[in-house]
């Protein structure tokens, strides 16, 4: 299936100031970038890397004046439908040792404080998949999806409390909770296709049976049309603009759409098939 | 119903110390203190102070050596057993003014960030006291009780998370769902009966149709036995000794007896029945 | 010294609400009231009640539609300007024992928890007014004033690392440093001469040789224009309003002004010299 | 400058259990591994993995009964002094991007919301690696070292307010500054020469000047006697055994000591030169 992705922000820059911007399309095995384009403008030189996980930073040095980052690409996501109650957990000793940091804690994923929690109440279920998506159920009924509740500073800890929060949020909770019941999880920003209003995403993934699973338990998003972008431990990690400098954003905008493909429309269902994106 | 309560502590006392003791059965209206007598050795002069929610305050200056202190009393509880049913939460309207300091939050009862969950979770159920019993069952049956899981430090607010503590943590959690309600609540420590192995036990109090209300989320002790001592908002208005100077405890010993009253033998219960203390 | 005082509250209220008010100057011994007027309009009964501290709460049950709360008063406050070096800290067992709670730790000052860091750095001071003039110094200096870096939840804990806050942030610290130190300190909201803009402000006092002394580690007032309203443990014992129901603030104003006497113009000077209103 | 380092750890394995073990010295470029011996008793396959850092992962699926791992090696440190004066901060627009997360907050260490601090206190400095040295310097001289203050959920936000903790809490806060202050910073568990008593240390790492500089605040160690073992975010990623499934440490000992070339005798200097590792 494939999409039309599209960003552009627009700065005032008032000093010279260092972007380390995250808004391409991440290099993942499941997400074939078909066409893309980044411009700024004005034009500068940029750097270039790729993080261990797929996530692309650009570096820009930017003199004052307006700065407008435009970035445009076609996606192919390859991902393959799998019957959610064939998708097992990978044992610790069958585990690709690269992906045990992700059952480590991070910033806002406190999984060190939520054991007890995590086992007592997902700890007896059937493991798997079908786990991971009753977590996501109760991220999504026991926790108020409501702007303005929470800020950059909020982790899991703290929404585990306090019940209220925004796509962060619901995802350093789920990635909390896998982490806690020995499941790897990491966090990913996303282009997120039924966004309404279209904004930045944020999800999680779990890597389960041989594969990094993906999971919104915000369900406001079709879940197979999240074109990840940052992915890493936490949200420490995808910020879509790092700013070392003086500059404020003054406008931003966000679009994804399927590209249609001989007239097929594209069927939407929010988190509950097992979508592999390995 | 009359009880004999008894405490023992034992200080080694190295540099001039000055104790501030609350181990008294506090000044309340349906604790009727028959006899008593409290004995300090050495022997020393002490200061006596009752603060406004009945606690009882013994302050001494102590010289080096070893220090003891002995409790004895014979106390009468006045409970009245109440049909739960019948016992409505107090509109704030016309809850006294003086009463209502018990819904702020307090060092160990972060009322103002557990307010949505306890809306969400208890927010549904009937006002009243069966209200504050769903919320004591509900403590018991997520949270476990377990020495080593907390300590001096830890609040309402990381026991949420955690779901581990001991009874002072019981009690904290509890009084924080009520305020969060609307309902004032405030701390109790106490002789309890039947508590094994004996010690100072921690339970909490709501104001509820006119009077103060007892409760026991660890089901650990008779409900209808408990002796207050020190009531305040929370654990840190109602430590048993604090000590200014440099002083070692080196043994403590707590007990309380029923005292037979024409051969009947008391029935115990925990925490179902209303139990009003007013 | 004078003082005329006045505060104006007006509401939308869409459901029957119950308004619990803190504007009245608090009784207190150095703080006399000679002329005061609250009215609320539309004119509603109201219950009164003054708290332990003197803190004067007021209760209304206010249908829908515009609310307005208007008080003004006259004040004299009585404060003595004492040598600061004179005024000695009252040691723990000489203290009278109702004074010793405001050494307890409450919900926005953990005392328990900055002991270390208030030994280290205060420890070392000569008891008494000069030593909690440091603390303000260090609050002062250490911590940035500015609306925005800190909200409701704010504590003491927070602010030590955070570093920044308004002046109930400030006055929390300086709160729980004095408390971590075994001196009794509490928190008091206030009409703030020369506060600009005006407002509500928060200052606090220490219990210091007999009496309470007013510190201000903001220095946005004048230290001797200060009219106490709400004094309590902290923030959670002095809001001005508490509102139960459905109603929302559409203005507020608060001013206070010192009356000529005879022509004498008021010298004013921010938290130096000691100032005792016991 | 060799070492010959070993370590030796007991366990009674109740049932089966996986060990993730982080013994072996680190893979980095300034650390020559001359000889090493890792015995697993009794022998078990074992899984390898490097992590990006160059920590040195290794599993093993264990039954039950009791488990021995003996590491002993001789490492090349290859590590140059330098004059601390000529080691600059490497400005954000040339850092190597890969480097960047290491000025992401993580689990232990809070640096977004000690910003404010690290750049009052530390900001006006000159930058570079005599900057460092005075934030190991704060540490040393405002944080106490002492056992049982702190424990495996202790952060570099808490560690700032209690003032208080062990090598690894000192490594936290000194990362979490630097951060704030855009230095790239990273944890490090070592051998530690000279430590008394001897025990796995944690020390830290800055990204300075095209290279790795390593400091410890603790001065409790050799600084040019540090074998890096694991290299991470924080101490969540540097663990020395992680367990999954029932065992118990029956023991555990831990050496270094310098390798006698030609007979020099090695000079030690805790964390004042600039030692860079890279």
């Amino acid at each position: 299936m494939q999409f039309s992705v599209s960003s552009r922000l627009s700065y005032e820059v008032r000093a010279q100031t260092v972007f380390v911007l995250n808004v391409e399309a991440a290099a993942l095995r499941n997400q074939k970038i078909l066409t893309e384009q980044l411009d700024l403008s004005p034009g500068v030189a940029l750097d270039r890397y790729v993080l261990d996980g797929g996530t692309r930073l650009v570096r820009a040095v930017v003199e004052p004046g307006t700065f407008e980052v435009a970035y445009t690409a076609t996606v192919e996501l390859d991902m393959h439908d799998a019957d959610p109650a064939q998708v097992a957990e990978t044992p610790i000793a069958q585990m690709p040792l690269e992906v045990m940091p992700f059952l480590n804690p991070s910033r806002y994923c406190q999984s060190d404080m939520l054991g007890r929690f995590a086992q007592r109440q997902f700890g007896g279920l059937l493991p798997g998949h079908p786990r991971v998506t009753a977590i996501c159920n109760w991220i999504y009924e026991q926790v108020d999806y409501q702007s303005g509740t929470s800020d950059s500073q909020t982790s899991a800890y703290d929404t585990m409390v306090q019940r209220a929060g925004v796509c962060r949020d619901f995802a350093h909770l789920g990635i909390a909770f896998c982490r806690a019941l020995g499941i790897p999880a990491r966090f990913a920003s996303a282009y997120a296709w039924q966004l309404d209003p279209p904004d930045f995403h944020a999800v999680f993934e779990c890597y389960l049976d041989g594969a990094w699973y993906i999971f919104d338990p915000t369900r406001k998003a079709a879940i197979q049309g999240l074109v990840r972008i940052g992915v890493g431990r936490d949200a420490a990690d995808a910020a879509f603009a790092t700013i070392h400098g003086d500059a404020q954003m003054t406008a931003m905008s966000v679009s994804i759409e399927p590209v249609a493909e001989d007239g097929a429309v594209p069927d939407t269902e929010p988190t509950v098939r097992a979508v592999g994106i390995a």
